[in-house]
C-alpha cells in the first residue's frame, strides 16, 4: 500500500506546492519522502554536504533508513547555504538542541508569510520554550504560519508506508486544514488539533517516560510494569500541561497517549533504547554517540523537571529518570523508590 | 524479588486469613501463589479432579505456568464438591461464559458475610451484566462483600515476582482497604478505586481492543497502527463508561489505559495472540481450542457491540472485531473502513 509513484501526482489545491525538509535524520528523510508521495515538489536539505552529496547520487541516506529508496523527485542540499526562495513551505526535522540556532541562521533567508511545520519533539534546552515559540519568537517580523505534526509516527514505519495516524497542531485552523489535505495519504491519517500547547508538551514528555520504560526493560522488567510506568507517565504529562494551559483531552489522543504508548513500547524507538542501555551499564554521556541517533528524552527530562518546579509539581518518573542521567542513581533505586512510594487513591 | 517462601508469614491482621481460589487457570494459579507468600492459607480450587491431583503430587499446573513452582503451603481441591466452610475470601477466576454459573452452583455451599474477590475481566454473556453485579445478585441473601482485582497483571510475571501494580474495586471502602492491605506485596502494588463500574467496563473491553491490535499485528502492521488503535480503543472505552455511569477518570489510570496497553502490547497476551491468529487465517471459532486458553475477548466483543447499540453509541473498533469474529469480515477490509473514516477532529 501507499506506493511512491516515481513522477508524482500534483499537490492538493491551496496548500503548499514547493516543500524544504531541514534536517535529514531519519523522521525528515521519511517525511521528504511522504511529501514528494503527495505530490509536494520537495527538497531534503542535509547539515553536510557529504550526506547531501550521497543522497543525490544514491537516493539513499546513509545514516538512517539505508533500505529506503527516495523517488527521482526528491532533490537535496544542505541547509547552511541553499536558497529557500522557491519554497511555501518549511518542514523543521532538527534536534532540539540546534532548532533555536538553526531557526535563527535561516530566518535571514526566508520570505514573509510562509508555511512552517515542525516535525521535532521536544523543548528548548535552554529555556523550556516550546519550539512553536521559537519559530514564532526568531521569525516574528516575516509573520509566519506554524503547525506542528506529532502522533505516533515511526519514521521506518512511514517510509513502508504502513497505516499511521497523526495530529496537525496550529493555532491557524485554516492554515492546519490547508496542510492537512496536503499531508494526509491513503496510509498517513491526519487529524487537526488546535491546542499547540497540549501537543508539544506531550510530544516532549513522553520521550522521558520512554527512557523509564526502556530502563525497565532494561533491568529485565516486563509488560505489566511497563503499563504502570506509561499510566502514571501519562498522569505527568497531564498534571504538567494542566498548569502550563493545555487541554486535559489532547493527552487522551494520538499526540499524548498515543505517541507515548507507540514510544514506550516500539523496537523502533531510540529514547527507549537508550533507557535500556543505561541501565545495563552504558553511559548516559555516551550512549547517544553509540547508537548514532539523538535521543531527545536525554534533552528533555532536565528541562521537563525545571518545569514542573517551577510549577510545584511532583513528576516523579521525570524526577528519576533526571537523577540516573544527570546524577549516576543506580536504575533499581529508582524502581524500589517508585514502586515503594507511599500507597494512596489512584488518581491523575 | 519477592521471593515466595516455603514456610509463608503470616497474613496482615483485619483482613482474610484462609482463601479459596475458583479456577486454576493461569491468573488463579498465579494469584493462589501470591496470596500464600502472602501469608494466607490458601486453596487453589480446580474444575477438573485430575488437575488437583496433579497440582497436589507436582506442585504445578499441567496446563499453565508450568515451570513455577507452588508452595508446600498451597492445598487443591475441586470447586464442585468442596467445603467452603474454613474460609473467609472467596476468589473468583473461572472464564465468564461460567461466572453466573459458577455462582449459582456454589451459593449453597458459601456462609453469609463472606468477602468475594472477583478476577475474571468480562461481562455475562447472558445479558451484559459485570461480574461483580452476579455475585451481589446470586448471592444476594449472604450479604457478600464484593471486590474486583484489574489493571496490567500477566500472570506469568505476577508468578514470577515481576513488579506490577493493580486496582481493587469495590463499593465498599474498608473491605477494599482490607483486602489492599492483605494482597499488597514488595513488588505488588495495589491502589484502590471506589468506580466498580468503570473498573469492569474497561477489564471487559480491552480485551476487545487487544483482538484489533492483534489482528493489525497479524497483518503485518507496525506500531504506528497499534498505538492508533490503543488510543481510538481507549476513546471508545471511554464513551460506553460514560453512557454507564463510571468515572471517566479510571479510564486513564492502571485498570483502563494500564491494562488496555498491558493487554495490547505484550507477549503474554491471550487476546493480542487470538487477534493475531485470526488475521493470519485461523477460525475464530477454533482459536481458544487451538491455544489451550481461553481469550475472553471473544466473549465480550458482541456482549460490548450490544450496550453499545442500546446506549446510541458508535465504537467502531468493537464493531470491526464482532464483524469479522460473528460474520467473517476480511480483516483486512477493516483497517481499511477503519482508516478511511471520514476525517473530524480529534476527540474522545
Amino acid at each position: 500500500m501507499a506506493e511512491i509513484p516515481d513522477s508524482p501526482g500534483v499537490a492538493p489545491p491551496g496548500g503548499p506546492t514547493r516543500a524544504a525538509v531541514v534536517g535529514a535524520g531519519s523522521w525528515g528523510t521519511a517525511f521528504a519522502r511522504h511529501l514528494a508521495s503527495r505530490g509536494v515538489v520537495t527538497t531534503l536539505l542535509c547539515r553536510r554536504r557529504e550526506q547531501a552529496a550521497y543522497l543525490t547520487r544514491h537516493r539513499r541516506n546513509p545514516d538512517y533508513l539505508e533500505d529506503i529508496e527516495l523517488p527521482s523527485t526528491v532533490q537535496y542540499g544542505t541547509y547552511g547555504d541553499c536558497s529557500f526562495d522557491s519554497y511555501d513551505l518549511i518542514v523543521l526535522a532538527v534536534p532540539s538542541r540546534a532548532y533555536g540556532d538553526v531557526a535563527r541562521k535561516l530566518a535571514p533567508r526566508l520570505r514573509e508569510e510562509m508555511g512552517f511545520l515542525s516535525l521535532t519533539k521536544g523543548l528548548d534546552p535552554a529555556d523550556g520554550r516550546r519550539l512553536s515559540q521559537i519559530l514564532q519568537t526568531e521569525l516574528a517580523a516575516l509573520r509566519p504560519s506554524v503547525a506542528v505534526l506529532s502522533g505516533p509516527s515511526h519514521a521506518e514505519e512511514v517510509a513502508r508506508g504502513q497505516p499511521t495516524a497523526t495530529v496537525l497542531a496550529s493555532e491557524d485552523p485554516a492554515y492546519a486544514e490547508r496542510l492537512q489535505r496536503t499531508v494526509t495519504g491513503e496510509a498517513f491519517r491526519v487529524y487537526v488539533n488546535s491546542d499547540l500547547v497540549g501537543v508539544e508538551l506531550a510530544g516532549a514528555v513522553k520521550n522521558v517516560v520512554a527512557l523509564a520504560t526502556g530502563m525497565s526493560d532494561g533491568l529485565g522488567y516486563g509488560d505489566n510494569a511497563r503499563a504502570a510506568l506509561i499510566t502514571r507517565g501519562l498522569a505527568e504529562m497531564i498534571r504538567l500541561g494542566a498548569a502550563l494551559g493545555a487541554d486535559p483531552l489532547t493527552f487522551a489522543g494520538l499526540a499524548g497517549l498515543g505517541d507515548l504508548v507507540g514510544t514506550c513500547t516500539s523496537r523502533h524507538s531510540r529514547n527507549r533504547l537508550a533507557g535500556e542501555l543505561i541501565a545495563r551499564g552504558h553511559s548516559p554521556a555516551l550512549v547517544e554517540g553509540e547508537m548514532g541517533m539523538v535521543a531527545e528524552g536525554l534533552t528533555a527530562a532536565p528541562v521537563v523537571l525545571a518545569l514542573a518546579r517551577a510549577h510545584g509539581l511532583e513528576m516523579p518518573i521525570t524526577e528519576n529518570v533526571v537523577a540516573v542521567i544527570s546524577s549516576g542513581k543506580d536504575v533499581r533505586d529508582c524502581v524500589r523508590d517508585l514502586m515503594l512510594r507511599q500507597p494512596r487513591p489512584e488518581r491523575v
